[in-house]
């Protein structure tokens, strides 16, 4: 069988470098494409050094790719928000056939209002947005199957969807009193300088940010809405870990109708009792975000509150596989038409 | 003027070291009894080489310990919960004009039942109990300064009671909806050699533990409830940080009868005002443990949540120094009639 | 094909879960026995929960396998030395067709009285060491392909020897000038529960260790001399890094009748022209810990001093993997008649 | 007695901060100016949040200072090479009496022909230069307590030069075999946004960089030199731990004529005797960076080598401290006549 021909867009920040890091040993793919405006001209292996001794494309500049010609089978775009959409755009145009994983913000929401007031101006592919499917599988795979543009979800978003979205369908838990208290690792930042991100600031510390208002909130707010059939506003608050990977969300919930923190254990468990990335503990244990770290593993545990009828969730996974990288690549194995745990399945890396 | 005489109880582990620390320049006190059952007969630049090059006494047995001989003005007892009871009983049975701070949990649970409950046995020094003050300053100081024997708070429970206490005193917070998501350096573990504990396991990595249930919850049922005036209990969750010190806490609230963020922040900053170890920021910002390490100091953020009538407090401290042997030097302090801020007026360390 | 049968002795440490985390995905070895002596009787997923998800032998005792009947195709034993060398002995009797990779120090030393020196006792099966086949692939391939047992080399000394052997067998520098300055993430001292290795006692801070003698010298004296003809002595200093993996080692050198330091890196850049797992920078460029993180990869470079006839020599490697078990897989690749890269050729895992 | 004035120039770097953190607590100095160009304006809580509680001026631009109108006591100057030059050319042309302490390396080198070569300008204010003092306490005590304008030594070269410039005065060590293996925490390289000092860049790795070549060896060159009576050249290689504060210095040596590492010991035992900033272990002990972290404190440890006649040292020092702010406060201590230990001799903080 011949390779699918691959493109990266961004490959020179964290997911772009997850992205390679994956699909190198993919057996039904081949890279063919590696963008990075900043570091056009360069190898792969002069921007993240771990890569020299393998080959691979050189990195161009988006401006000078022909997209026509290329005929890529599926490009990855992991490119800041806002530029996305004009990028792709303008790809879709000239090379209609390429599929597309979008890991940037910019074709989440469905709702154009709703882009506009979190992100400050109008959307520039409103019609692409109309086509884009999110891009959860474990929620929507088989719409992703078909899909020619996936919007590939954020990493907060993912690590509470998957544990709230199955109760707020089964309609077992409280709507109006969610809490998640959510904890990412520094590589969810990006790798950008800025003086807030340096090593002598970070580490050793701990803080909240964005506290009442971050961005991920609308993702939030639509897919928990969709889920729960009604509005649901959840209180939210981002924080940051001196650590490199990982996601963990402390979620506070009220049962409803007297449903049990055993009985939201058990709606867990059989949701996901065939699915290959998530992972739902024995009752009363949680997880560590290092037991997923560099994998596409989601963990999930949940316990009895000591106040009756409250339950606490923690979930993990971490923010650069599962929470950006190995999720896209989930959705391309859909896409392509992959065994959905293709190039994917290794296990985390702890110690 | 001469300098008063003081011990330490436990001086091996890292509460005893922090004492150390801050009593080595604390200006009006003198350092005259070191024990440590395990290490006894060793110096304690052994167990802690950075004070290799300081005079110190050399570390004891407690059994070999002449209290009535000794004469000591006070004495800090930073040994484990049970053994500390025993201990001060003895100690104080012998040399009754001896002043103690407790760091242990022993003293700080009013209820003799409530203590057989978290802790699986009988107390065995209630009358002690009885006399026992407990020590945060920023509460119950008029009772501090005439103390015999103050039990040091928790260190999660004081960063959860700072911002909490004058809130619940007020009426200004439902009490009913209190969730509290807490932090901890690892320091606060102790230095018990544990598999869990080693770094190889912690780095790179965070999770949360006991939930649903953790000693802690006793200490913050008690306190809470005299400031209410009524039984309170809180959603509590703590995490285990890969940092050396600090404890961060996240309280989400609801204000009561109307009670807006910005009321619940003026509050605060009000109670505050003159305080020298508790900071509240400008309304909106919350602060970093990183800005409190090493320092007595606690520092308090309230931020308004983006649903209507809820607000997000985000509290830090150092959990060896505020949460410990600071605010038991803020205590000795007070009992020994030293200017409250003597030898714990540093600036933290940051970075 | 049927898959080849797979033993690790001593899955429980950190070797252990490095070894299963690579054969989860190596297409042609089943696990099929997991020891633990003191956690027999437990799933993988309790020891390593990040194995939780995935199906593995339930740990058992060595004393409970019939070594006779499980007809392994081959073992990996992780065990400490010594017990290695008295558990290796009744193995071998009783299913002398089992193949042995041991990750121990027991058969690493071909002179037996070099071996009670280091390790202060009487080698207890010199019968079997007199067998071993040292394990540094890239040294000595061809005895691997064909030996029952290998002795895997040591993590300092395999990042030690990689520069250093070719260097010495092409007698291109001094052998008495030699200064090794190296340092290990945390990994490389076990997952054994000490207080030296608890996080507080390890993170934000550097040592030196055994300075001036370390175990790992007499490995080094060894296939130093070797290599050299003649017997070689050097300077070897290991310190110990906050990381969980890596090893860098700094390497002091004079070349040998002017050698220079471009000589120098040319005899190395031909000696690992086709080697997967050594990748030789550009002259001058030396290589960080991170870039060879989770994988099999040897990274090395070469710079001139600025002291005339001087060059410093910089290897990494993950202590863990080309340093313990990603090495052992190696060997077993060549000694099982599997292509040599097979299920430890994923790129490292940075950030 | 009224406090001395003291300005500090470049307040809102790190070693900027370490000098507010130590003389806030000094009891015979003022902080009554506060530069920082791109943050003037602002107050140094908004820079550094641990300051927020304390009063202390608000930064201000260096142009609108009116040196001749304040009548500084002493400054100390922490901004960086080059700029430092013109900035104090100025300074001490209108206010003559004012004393400084620069942290620059702009007059450390006597030699004009060495800084051109090192810095690649010429010198902008050489009459400084030759009025310069180097500020190395320990080995130019006398000259300081004289000089208006004193050079802080730089923080790798002072971790090199405590052990070693005694034995090269003592001709205890071959002078042509030193190799110095140094490592230091990130904030020696400063606050400034840069791709390579990120978290994610940093943490979980270890690198050397500026191999064979470093701006710092022309400090040590020139001080060895002086302190052997004849050019010394050493090899010296620095390393980025991922840690905050702290260098570490492995420094192999040979003794000459016959010294034995016991004797090298014993030289520095007595050199440092009486010394209050430099601690000699017993021999054969080596010291942690942990151990000094946040103190002026050097440790320095001797072993020796298992190669007879060598010797292998380690010192260290907080680079922050030690190698920057506390030696410029000790400095200045002498400066203006105070008890050299005067706000400098906090005990490490360890955890």
């Amino acid at each position: 069988m011949t390779k699918k021909k691959i493109g990266i867009l961004g490959a020179s920040g964290y997911t772009g470098a997850e992205l390679v890091r994956l699909l190198l040993r993919h057996p039904k793919v081949e890279l063919v494409l590696l963008t990075a405006d900043r570091r056009a001209g360069q190898a792969m292996g002069d921007v993240f050094p771990q890569f020299a001794p393998y080959e691979l494309p050189q990195l161009v500049a988006i401006d000078s790719v022909d997209w026509a010609a290329l005929q890529l089978d599926l490009v990855f775009c992991a490119l800041p928000h806002a530029t996305t959409q004009v990028v792709l755009k303008d790809l879709l145009a000239k090379a209609p056939d390429t599929k597309v994983v979008d890991l940037s913000a910019d074709f989440r929401l469905d709702d154009a209002a709703a882009y506009a007031k979190w992100y400050g101006h109008e959307h520039q592919a409103l019609e692409l947005q109309k086509e884009a499917v999110y891009g959860l599988v474990e929620v929507y795979r088989r719409d992703i199957k078909k899909a020619r543009l996936v919007a590939n979800p954020g990493c907060y978003t993912s690590c509470a969807q998957l544990p709230l979205v199955p109760l707020l369908k089964a309609k077992a838990i409280e709507p109006d009193e969610i809490v998640i208290d959510a904890k990412s690792g520094m590589t969810g930042a990006g790798r950008a300088a800025k003086e807030a991100m340096l090593f002598s600031e970070v580490s050793e510390g701990f803080n909240a940010y964005g506290v009442g208002h971050h961005r991920h909130m609308a993702e939030l707010d639509q897919e928990f809405s969709k889920a729960a059939g009604k509005p649901v506003v959840v209180s939210f608050t981002p924080h940051l870990l001196p650590i490199n990977r990982g996601i963990l969300s402390t979620i506070y919930v009220r049962g409803r109708r007297g449903k049990t923190a055993q009985e939201l254990h058990a709606i867990l468990v059989e949701t996901y009792a065939k699915e290959p990335f998530v992972h739902v503990l024995p009752f009363g244990q949680t997880p560590h975000t290092r037991h997923v770290r560099g994998s596409n593993m989601t963990m999930i545990g949940v316990a009895a509150d000591r106040i009756e009828g409250r339950a606490i969730i923690v979930s993990v996974l971490d923010n650069l596989t599962k929470g950006a990288s190995g999720q896209a690549v989930q959705n391309m194995n859909l896409m392509l038409g992959f065994a959905e745990s293709t190039g994917i399945d290794q296990p985390a890396m702890f110690p």
